[in-house]
């Protein structure tokens, strides 16, 4: 294909014969690419049975199907990606969109049951398909993995992709069903990442009760620094805007500040070998908690959606990328003697995936249920929303196409060792058999479960939970934007009862009352009044 | 620098020894440095006499120092780049924002001296350089540089940075200088690269007329067909966003569409051959006609604010680089012999810039004068104005050092040869005297040229002309935020008496009507009512 554009290009007679001319070539493609999977995308959004991430792949698919045919089997893919790639550009922003759009209050308010679906739950699915692989690989005649490839494994396809489920939830008919989704995926993302970092740093080839207990200590510790790095650094972004009065002079270095900050939590984690994942993600919370509050409106809405758009784009890439690095003859040929073993294994994963599942979905629902008092009976977890929490995380994407990448390819040697090969076009397939048949199947039986919900939803409020309503009024020059936070909407009364019902808004209560007394007033916040461009009034609350 | 963090992280007792590990220091280190660049630069604010381009350069030399020493005089920079990182990532988002940012009526008005003074003017200053270079060059023993060598140094300087001047002029006091400064800018940067491109690419060694006169037209050609491809480009993205509404269902699609089809549109005039720059310029003047028009209120405020934040951190990144480069021992060896060679060189170029900008500026505001009919006095350029279009566009940066990079680096074994590195180091000399001292007097000069002015100029408005206004309405969760556009606030009288005053307001005339007619109902505009999101009514003008 790329060939083809440069002939063209060539026979132009204003060809240049520059090394970069190739790589300039694929870019192109690659943009074009991106472009139509958005607006194809967008044209398919009505079905529903649809998404941006089935489009990419078939998009990616059938590029690598041309690219395949044209240089006559050689190759599929236009441009090759170290696995730093993923890792240092395309998952920092899909985190950070993560943390930075969260629904805060109900995040913390259903803290003690998002955290163990996310992380309990994400410990559990890994250790049910480590296990499970472990002693499941050896019958299909796969017996060269060792230790650390079947703990890799269980990391990897522990990492789930619930933007699927996401789409057709609706937020406004079941709250506590969507929070819990979209807290899990948040959580999830994280822990795994961080587990995946910790097994491969470890040497685990001689397992015994030292080593595991230095692992959990090493996994915890991880935990708690990269934690405490990304609240510092989104404290200390709050903290500069706030006190230096950026938006005063300009809305860009305010939208500048807090990209470069964002991205530098993610890195100086990376340099300190602690998880960029789970520091960004917390820097995202704070800075959306702080930060947020304290820039101009003009830079509030940019940012929101710069995130937003900078995490969409990373996705549909990632997707795209895998659709054509299936068809990458490189990693078939060494699986090609045994294909068997391929799609034994990519069935035995998604079994295992399917039952690590539910092995914590349906045990921590009802010990969640147990703990919270009877007088809070719409916050019982019931069956039906069990079973769509327990479907939603069966989807494996971008996160764990990141992981097999950074796991088992980079060197070409490596890849071409054969169970790199046979790894890497497992994940392949699972990834896409995931996407494509459990993301169709996603809509109908979420209708099954839920019939009373409404067929169409407003997928930005999907995507960005803490929605910004912008009706026009009037027309012409001046245009008003209303912004309204869906958050705040909820009455006091409601809050108090909550309050009382269970623990975990005990905690919430003593954290709002510690927020407003020491941390508002230093870093700002909601209700901070930022200098205003034009009338050129400080208001401090 | 970089080591001892490394050897921190390593005794931190979590460092991987991956080869990636550097490359995450460096990009931490720059992340830092980038952070630190945007809050000095904005504490310096007040004093007028600093700016961003100044403060960049100076950290970059204070952190190249500091790395020099830390590297025992080894390296003063973290990462070197590849000359084409600069324009395939950083020039794109800074050319597109100028095209996307410029005051289209204003310069539409005065198109006419605008593109005298960027196109003709540059064409000027380049010839000046050029033969005074040829013939100023041998005098001080450089005799190793070629007919080419010297063309692109006549390229390389007339590409001017006129940044910190708009930064002191009042759009609103004087708003024919400060259209005439940015417009030069503006067609300055495409221009020159464009000249750049064509002198690169076409063989100049044996210069007759039949070449001279096949540059002329391939230098045309490569203008006309660069153009033809932005507009085109930009009017799909009109079409395709106005026809298919995308605001309808997400903001993020409607921003992705528009940042990745500006970068297409840069990236296939690449593979074209074509002037990726004039493209992407005139890409960002149509879209910003038409598309921005089409999406959501939030879009508009995104993309806005998205394209400025970008532009102004690759500059900044730019002229950090620039510092630390310039402690580069490695180009200076080569110029250790002789370094009266590199300084003399410098001198005269600084000497040549400043006579061939005389060169063009005071004639082509006499022509413009005396074109310019009697009754509009108000639109004839003074000689203060003239000085200071003459002054703003004496300093050097961004562009020029791209350029330079482009021309004179690459492999390590190029960087060697004695007359790249001479050239190199003169590049430099040359942007950080230019940038500091001339940066300096700016404020001075323009200040007793025009003792009126005020004394604090609204830097957002400065960096992107076209306001929005952004007062906060009362207080609380919901926040008023007002769009005004300052491009319309001008009344249709004054606007009937320019028509006839002056024939480049008779093509504007008829354009607009050209516009009104067949351009807008096809890819919107101003006016076009986007599909509005919560109230779900499409209305059409």
């Amino acid at each position: 294909m790329s060939y083809d554009v440069s002939s063209i290009a060539a026979s132009y007679g204003l060809m240049t014969s520059d090394p970069e001319t190739d790589f300039v070539h694929h870019i192109a493609l690659f943009a074009a690419l991106l472009c139509a999977c958005i607006v194809i995308g967008h044209l398919l959004e009505e079905s529903r049975w649809m998404n941006e991430s089935i489009t990419a792949l078939a998009i990616g698919l059938g590029t690598g199907f041309v690219i395949l045919l044209t240089s006559g089997g050689k190759s599929s893919h236009v441009l090759e990606f170290k696995q730093e790639f993923f890792f240092i550009y395309l998952l920092p922003p899909i985190i950070f969109n993560a943390g930075f759009q969260v629904k805060k209050k109900q995040f913390f308010q259903n803290f003690t049951t998002i955290t163990s679906f996310g992380a309990i739950g994400t410990l559990i699915s890994f250790a049910v398909i480590s296990f499970g692989a472990t002693h499941l690989f050896p019958k299909l005649g796969i017996d060269y993995l060792d230790t650390k490839d079947y703990l890799a494994l269980g990391a990897i396809f522990s990492a789930t992709d619930s933007v699927c489920t996401l789409q057709v939830l609706n937020q406004e008919e079941t709250p506590l069903l969507y929070s819990l989704v979209f807290g899990e995926g948040v959580v999830n993302d994280a822990t795994s990442v961080v587990l995946f970092n910790a097994i491969t740093k470890f040497d685990l080839s001689d397992m015994n009760s030292v080593i595991a207990l230095k692992f959990a200590g090493n996994f915890l510790s991880l935990f708690v620094f990269s934690t405490f790095l990304g609240v510092s650094v989104g404290l200390l972004c709050s903290f500069t805007i706030r006190t230096l009065y950026f938006g005063r002079n300009s809305t860009d270095r305010e939208v500048s500040l807090m990209i470069l900050m964002a991205y530098l939590s993610y890195v100086l984690a990376e340099v300190f070998g602690l998880s960029g994942i789970l520091t960004v993600f917390f820097c995202g919370i704070v800075m959306s908690h702080y930060a947020w509050h304290n820039v101009t409106i003009n830079s509030q809405v940019t940012t929101k959606h710069t995130f937003a758009t900078m995490s969409f784009i990373s996705e549909i890439f990632i997707f795209m990328y895998v659709g054509m690095d299936a068809l990458d003859l490189e990693k078939w040929k060494f699986v090609n003697d045994s294909p068997r073993k391929s799609f034994g294994a990519s069935g035995v994963l998604l079994g295992l995936i399917m039952v690590g599942r539910a092995c914590f979905v349906f045990p921590i629902s009802l010990i969640s249920n147990l703990t919270t008092k009877s007088n809070s009976n719409s916050n019982k977890i019931e069956f039906k929303q069990q079973v769509t929490v327990w479907w939603s995380g069966l989807m494996r994407g971008a996160v764990s196409v990141a992981l097999a990448y950074k796991k088992f390819t980079g060197s070409d040697e490596q890849t071409m060792q054969p169970e790199n090969a046979l790894l890497i076009t497992t994940t392949i397939i699972v990834v896409l058999f995931s996407t494509v048949v459990f993301g169709l199947l996603t809509k109908p039986i979420v209708k099954f479960l839920f019939p009373g919900s409404s067929s169409h939803v407003d997928e930005s409020q999907a995507s960005s939970p803490k929605s910004i309503m912008m009706p026009l009024i009037g027309s012409g020059d001046r245009n008003v934007v209303v912004v309204e936070e869906t958050g705040g909407g909820e009455d006091e009364t409601s809050n108090l009862k909550w309050l009382f019902s269970n623990p975990t808004n005990t905690i919430h209560y003593y954290w709002r009352k510690f927020d407003d007394a020491f941390m508002r007033p230093l870093f700002g916040g909601r209700g901070f009044v930022s200098y205003v461009t034009g009338t050129r009034e400080v208001a401090l609350v």
